[in-house]
């Protein structure tokens, strides 16, 4: 096995492709020399020399050492140098990299080669003794710290090359390291090497070959480094085999006057547009760029300095950009006035750019469509329609605490600790931020009228969450380290007390919560955006649907392109204002007769929102699904709210708390809900099917088409099914009757939820009584899994630290096991009854990954929240590109 | 289609195999009369009849009229005498039959043919006025009730033919009806017709084909009476077609002193001694034999009164016996000293006779060993292994409710309502009865104290059920009606209120819960029981294991039959005595450490636990099932609970309250719970690990074999398992090392239950890390059907009635949805692991339906309650056969 690839102008062994072998670094390395373009010769240990080292316990592969001494004499005979030549001595640099960046992660040594020889040969050749000490003292220091690991003893120890350098600088009244002489550099380097041996008992090692494996091995051990593994999982990189190390001849751009060094990109990685954009130094070495003590220089200013070099990197632009097709993210050095390239990769960029850069270069005829769409990530879309924090503002604002990213945005706000607080408070005009322990169906007016939520319990499918992200409202769930204390009205956060009325800001893509107010910035949504997404249309053949229950939501997601309705929860409806006296009455009620009352209250008033969504979606079909929730959510739970409900409804309070203890369930998800509530109480669905119909006739008689697609959700076994269905459709063909018009000008449909599993193992049963499917992906998870979403952020977070979920499977669908049961769904569905229409309701349906999944099993269309529409449409477009 | 067979003797069209049509009344009929019986000539009008009936809305088929004719033609030639010749009138009844028996469920209507002409022509053909006129007033008065529905028209009016009996019987001043003369029964016809008259306006039919087809109606209608359909409902019959009608000649047992009637059974359906066993009357009609006016005769002094039908119906009882080969239910008439068969059924009998009879019935050659396992059904394995209560006591006894049968058995005992209650009264040596609205782990001393339990909430598989049963114990589960007050110390059911330390009465196998001391019979195991259960052991190839928690009731189960423990939960362990304290100091500890020291001092208890189960069941394999329940079940809830174990513990009580707060949950079910502690916690399987292995190596050591099997609970993913099988062996394998034993000595294995749907779906993966599977079907139905055992009572109940599921699946495993699972699971499990063990530990186990499906997906083995453990072997054995 060949282990080591060298590169040079004309000579690489590798090429951008073997990013895999040679990690991204060391394979763009090789591709920009065969470019012909100018960069320091030098070789990668592949990979596998990090997979052998792991595998191994810290041995390398038999051969590897007469590959690198192969190697390094091409090295020197591309050079012309010779490595530990007291008289041209060869410098090289070690550098790890993965085939996916992790910027910072593992280990670098620099000026490798230099000792107590050699160092005179550098002074002799560049006739600058400072700059050759310089270089030697930064080596051992690096060397120390990275190879030596020589570390500060304890947390309040300063590191103590620093220390070294401190006590100098003060001795001799300087403050920048610039300032010290040769001399002094000399010193530093002596007391850098006494303090190693003091220290580690070791000699700084006067062989550079010893200095050269010391360096590889520990660019190796960086590899799983504690920051590297975190980072890692943090980023959800799996499957790398290892990193690579490059060893590369060292250019100086901090040699002189005629040197520097800058990284650039080659478009505004902010804004995407189409010009040179970086930053440089004159004489000064990469770090320094980074370090932040001298000003950078923008990159336009260097034509004026040296317009050779200029225009040699503006040409290189437009051979990385040409040959990559993509935006480039490059570092250079500039040694006595000749460029070297020292990395190139593909740029990162903000959601803004990337949806600029893909559709100008489109337009340009760099790239295709399709490439365009792969281009910019479904995240991407999310931030740029969500205001987001100002970045600058963000990083220095004091972080209270983190939670889950439950629903995208920036918000900042007063804390309030109750619905109804944030209620009054936004009625008086003011921000406020709801913070709760959790939230209930009864918080939603408060919700609705904060600026954000933050919740101490509860995962990223938990109530909260969930509201938060139909309303498209910055949400931040299950902020465990929150202890909130309702009575004083404050909670308690890492040590930090904040009161009601005290302003924090949340982020609620990242799940930040800060104290005090950041300021935010206003997206963007420009005209490219429209661009890219109707590309994505022509593309995708996922239907993509929004999950609403009233207008408004209904309008915005039509405006982000929603092409129907495929969750419309009726519940919701059932809370605002006097429906909730009527729905408690029905709740309360003794028998049929009782519940018929109060029902015909509500009929007309479910109707009234029936017809709103209807005229709002234009048409488009409208899944509406029957109450769902048990019962007891309607009732009050505290004492007061009992005694409130008994006092209009004139009975005592004693028969509401009976009623409230009756309905307690143990585990109310597997409880009384759902299509049992219509089973045990008929009327009530015939109710909704009646408001549903009305509504349908009322504004097709106004001229705008319905396609009311009716739902039963938690069929578990097809009777359950049969029976609502015929109870439905009796009342549809009652009202059409009534109405005097027919099935084929109100075309409407029955359907279910797929949710139960066991309605899924026997889909090819409930399929004879549907015409269509939609999958309750989160219940299906809950149930198929045997997780509470209610409970399980307690433990989830581990389960996925530990690996045994890749990712918490409310917010990823878990395809090996509930995907599995969608399938089989999907499949039997479709042989009972081929034409069926499939889709998704459940969150998953608004998750890139996700999308993918009911792309590939062939669903008709996935259905989201509004503010995850623009996101689907893009993500199903990436499914069906990826599955040519 | 023809619809109407003939029978006679050797002229018969049917057989006894032809239930399905002719019912089994009919069938049996024209069998006897094939075999030479006396049987009165008649025939049937199939079940086709009857269904056409259904499907047409009262119409007949075409062609039914003539067929009438024909055969009624057929009756007359056989007969020698014409339906509605008034001077040798031929008398027909017309009797309902199904192919199931619905004892008195539909209509029967006598004496049809006898109208104000014919009646004088059986008075000149028998010289009996009396008799004449008693048998046309009895037509009169059936035919007006049954077939012209003449009703009391309110529920207080008495029956208006009573009425009108009663009233003559008061001017004649006679008290029987038998005192009426001739001509007081004429004028009773004439007062019977005129009632009908002025009440329906209608007059009695003086045709007799009108009279034919009257009944035929009125019979065709019953099938479809409110009672007819609550039965079949209430006895789960399902699938018939419909009801035949027998058409038969009439023969009088109330004709005179040569004349009587009676019922037999071949063999004693009490004790199943084979001894010929019946009663009988001279000179009475079969309604006589019922009604209990006069007392009937042993039949054995038969012999002295009428010899001659004695013997006869002596060689009858042995042709039927031979004939059917199993023991018959027969009635018969004496009509002038000629003996006729009117009906031969298979004898109902009691679980003893069953029994002894299947097993004698196969020591005289009349049976095989197999079709004798296939006589007794399940249900009376069950009945034999509990007390009941003396049936004539029951049926007087007063009934307070009825609740779930959750647990067979009788019990009486004074009502308490606590746990402790019961254990101190049980300590005083008294019996009580248990009340809770639910029970709790807390509650098992308090349960096991008790003489039986009764709970308002909660299914068959609540926490009260499922305890019960694994004690024997005797409770009813669910009693909705119950409202329980225990402040006051009382509760209310049905306008009654029952005060502590009243006596009540539970009867567990059918959920009747009765006020004061109904007097119990012991249950008698006669040898032939043992007999039975031995060739069902040689027959099945199931094995049936227990689910056993203590060393008692492995003792029990393993004299039961049982051949293994399949489950040994360890959580029941945790709550004896100062356990629970050290339980919940683990509870309450902060961080690992705090844990280990508390489960420092369980180990030995556990341990100990352990060598007991693992000592009574004597080298049998025992599956341990690691920690399964919420860790808050352990902690108490009440204010008093939590102040005492601060005390204990030493910690301010506002720390118990937030702990208990702060393991709450939602959805406790699909929480925190099963292998999901381990992963958490992994000091607590690594304590139980050690506990079981050092228990094993104990009783190996005292050269007892021990075939430990760890059970991880719970997994939904393949990950769990590893890391939980990981652990379990590390701790296993020390454990061996320490003690010097191999594992061949001590052969432990690991497996998981199968219990989350993920878990059945990925059965392939979890395969990989487990030895066997043992599936939990009572979670994986509430998972997979969505349905929490501890809140679906509630609507399961009208489910059931609605027929969405045939049975409640948490007593009846639902085959067709988790079914499929659970085969799903066999065959993903098989394929990656082909010698995989297989076995079942859910309630189902124990349940004769799910114990066949068992049968048919190939499980190594059921494991049930102890006392369920015959009823089990039984069950596999029938299952076994029938799949042959």
């Amino acid at each position: 096995m060949k282990y080591i690839y060298f590169f040079n102008k004309g000579q690489s062994e590798g090429d951008a492709s073997m990013k895999e072998l040679l990690g991204g670094k060391g394979a763009n390395l090789a591709e920009m020399a065969s470019l012909g373009i100018p960069v320091p010769p030098g070789f990668t240990l592949s990979t596998e020399v990090c997979r052998y080292y792991e595998e191994h316990d810290g041995a390398y592969p038999d051969g590897l050492s007469s590959e690198v001494e192969q190697n390094l004499h091409r090295l020197e005979q591309a050079t012309g140098m010779r490595f530990g030549d007291p008289e041209a001595p060869l410098l090289i640099s070690v550098r790890s990299g993965a085939a996916v960046s992790m910027p910072g992660m593992m280990d670098t040594v620099l000026n490798l080669g230099l000792t107590d020889e050699t160092v005179k040969g550098i002074v002799k050749r560049t006739g600058n003794e400072r700059f050759a000490y310089d270089s030697y003292r930064r080596l051992v220091q690096m060397y120390g710290d990275v190879v030596l690991e020589l570390k500060p003893q304890s947390e309040t120890e300063i590191d103590p090359f620093e220390k070294i350098l401190d006590a100098l600088k003060e001795e001799k009244k300087v403050k920048l390291d610039t300032e010290l002489t040769a001399s002094d550099l000399k010193e530093l380097v002596e007391s850098f090497k006494t303090v190693i041996k003091e220290r580690l008992g070791v000699e700084f090692p006067q062989n550079p070959k010893e200095q050269l494996w010391g360096a590889i091995t520990a660019v190796l051990e960086s590899w799983n480094n504690p920051r590297a593994i975190k980072y890692r999982e943090l980023n959800q990189i799996h499957g790398l085999i290892g990193t690579a190390v490059n060893v590369q001849a060292m250019v100086f751009g901090n040699m002189g006057e005629t040197c520097g060094t800058g990284v650039a990109f080659t478009r505004n990685p902010a804004t995407g547009e189409n010009v040179f954009y970086g930053e440089y130094l004159m004489n000064a070495q990469g770090e320094d760029v980074v370090a932040g003590i001298r000003t950078p220089q923008p990159i336009e200013t260097l034509k004026g300095v040296m317009p050779k070099a200029y225009d040699e990197l503006l040409q290189i632009r437009e051979t990385l950009e040409e040959h990559y097709r993509d935006m480039q993210d490059v570092e250079f050095t500039i040694q006595d006035g000749s460029l070297y390239m020292l990395q190139t990769r593909t740029g990162k960029r903000t959601a803004a750019a990337a949806v600029r850069t893909a559709v100008e270069m489109v337009q340009d005829g760099m790239i295709s469509k399709e490439e365009a769409i792969l281009r910019v990530t479904p995240e991407q879309i999310e931030q740029l329609l969500h205001p987001t924090f100002d970045p600058k503002e963000e990083a220095r604002a004091t972080q209270l605490t983190k939670g889950l990213p439950a629903s995208p945005g920036a918000a900042t706000g007063a804390v309030v600790f109750s619905a109804e607080a944030a209620e009054e408070a936004a009625q008086d005009g003011k921000k406020v931020i709801l913070v709760r322990i959790e939230t209930s169906p009864e918080d939603i007016g408060g919700m609705n009228a904060a600026q954000g939520i933050l919740t101490a319990r509860g995962g990223m499918t938990s109530h909260a969450a969930v509201v938060a992200r139909g309303m498209g409202k910055c949400c931040v769930a299950g902020a465990g380290e929150l202890s909130i204390n309702y009575t004083k009205g404050e909670f308690l956060v890492n040590g930090k007390t904040v009161k009601e009325g005290e302003p924090i800001s949340l982020n609620g893509s990242i799940g930040a919560v800060y104290l005090g107010v950041v300021p935010t910035v206003e997206p963007e949504l420009s005209g490219n955006f429209g661009t890219l997404l109707s590309w994505a249309d022509e593309i995708r053949r996922l239907g993509v649907r929004t999950n609403a229950d009233t207008p408004h939501d209904a309008a915005t997601a039509v405006r982000f392109g929603a092409e129907g309705i495929g969750l419309c929860r009726t519940e919701h409806m059932f809370f605002e204002g006097e429906r909730i006296i009527a729905v408690r009455e029905m709740i309360l009620a003794d028998d049929e007769a009782g519940r018929r009352e109060p029902l015909a209250k509500l009929l007309p008033m479910q109707r009234e929102d029936f017809e709103g969504i209807f005229k709002a979606m234009e048409g488009r079909p409208v899944t509406i699904r029957l109450l769902d929730p048990p019962l007891h959510e309607f009732l009050p739970h505290d004492e007061e709210g009992q005694r409130e409900v008994a006092q209009v409804m004139g009975v005592p309070v004693e028969q509401i708390r009976e009623k409230v203890d009756a309905l307690h369930e143990v585990n109310p998800m597997l409880g009384h809900r759902g299509c049992r509530l219509g089973i045990t109480y008929p009327e009530i669905s015939e109710m909704q099917a009646r408001a549903i119909m009305e509504a349908a006739c009322n504004v097709y008689t106004k001229g705008i088409k319905v396609h009311p697609e009716i739902m039963i959700p938690l069929v578990g076994n097809v009777k359950e099914l049969s029976l609502q269905r015929e109870l439905v459709e009796k009342t549809a063909e009652a009202v059409l009757i009534e109405r005097n018009l027919t099935k084929e000008q109100i075309p409407y449909t029955i359907g279910t939820m797929i949710e139960v599993p066991r309605a899924a193992l026997t889909a090819d049963e409930i399929a004879q009584e549907a015409e269509f499917f939609s999958f309750g992906t989160n219940d299906l998870t809950q149930m198929g899994c045997g997780f509470s979403r209610d409970d399980a952020a307690k433990f989830l977070k581990e389960y996925v630290a530990k690996g045994i979920y890749s990712h918490n499977p409310f917010e990823v669908l878990d395809q090996r096991g509930i995907g599995k049961l969608v399938q089989m769904a999907c499949e039997l569905g479709r042989k009972t009854r081929p034409e069926i229409k499939l889709g998704i309701c459940g969150e998953h349906g608004g998750e890139p990954s996700s999308i993918h999944f009911c792309h590939k099993v062939g669903l008709h269309y996935v259905s989201c929240s509004p503010y995850r529409v623009p996101v689907a449409r893009l993500a199903a477009a990436q499914a069906a590109l990826e599955d040519e």
